[in-house]
């Protein structure tokens, strides 16, 4: 079970964001800081900004801010907004051909569980998310991600 | 988010086998039962076996049954047993790149929903998901699935 890579992106994007209230960003920028794709960056951005959740500015010298403070985007809004669907089994699909539908049991059991999962996530917002230091203090993104040092490279004294 | 097909499947066929405790059954009956490949279900099959909760009986006449009763089947259990992963973003993988890695929060809140996600399930067995009637009379599963009728066949007067 996984959610799809741009509800993670989404989310990604969203904290970035969140840490620069005083400027624009860019899709460069958030692209580079994590080290992950432009164009899927693009997709996800067009989506918050359909949703609200950001406004964009075009142009030269534009770029996106948060439409809200972090602590009224909910994480659970925006899962339910990124993910194309919650189809647990072929039951969900309005094509299935399975020979139960309608009378077994899975159906309500894993609606149940998703909505449990969903609940749970409703229970923060974007500001929960934020990087913080062990002590809670808030900690700026990087904007490049860590260098990957191999192990090899780290210790050419060992076999 | 979804689950496999392999989990969905697998719930499928132990529905079936459960509904037959008097004699083995075979992966051929239950792909026919529910229109499915038999190459996915000897997967399925296999993995059941190793987890313990099916038993298989080889050669001519053989076939597979419950290794317990159907109360004694945790679904939570299945679905952990049956899903590859539950890696829920980029940090639950040991080769993560993300510069938030260890700081960030979504980590510990998806790692949450997860959790709330199978505790949900582990409150139910197979017995619960048996397909029944809306006044609890067990239903038995059809020997071949449901044959599609087009609307458009089914209503040749209509437009």
């Amino acid at each position: 079970m996984r959610l799809t890579m741009m509800t993670d992106y989404a989310m990604r994007l969203l904290m970035y964001v969140a840490q620069h209230p005083d400027r624009l960003c860019t899709i460069a920028e958030v692209a580079r800081a994590y080290g992950i794709s432009e164009a899927h960056l693009m997709k996800v951005t067009h989506q918050l900004g359909l949703a609200g959740w950001i406004e964009t500015v075009r142009g030269k010298g534009g770029g996106m801010r948060l439409a809200y403070p972090p602590e009224e985007i909910n994480v659970g809004a925006v899962v339910r907004r990124m993910e194309p669907d919650f189809q647990m089994a072929e039951c969900f699909r309005d094509d299935s051909r399975c020979s139960l539908a309608g009378t077994c049991g899975l159906t309500g059991i894993l609606g149940e569980a998703v909505a449990a999962f969903l609940e749970r996530l409703d229970r923060y917002t974007l500001h929960d998310l934020l990087p913080r230091l062990p002590d809670g203090t808030l900690v700026m993104i990087p904007d490049r991600p860590p260098v990957q040092v191999s192990t090899r490279t780290a210790s050419p004294g060992k076999a």
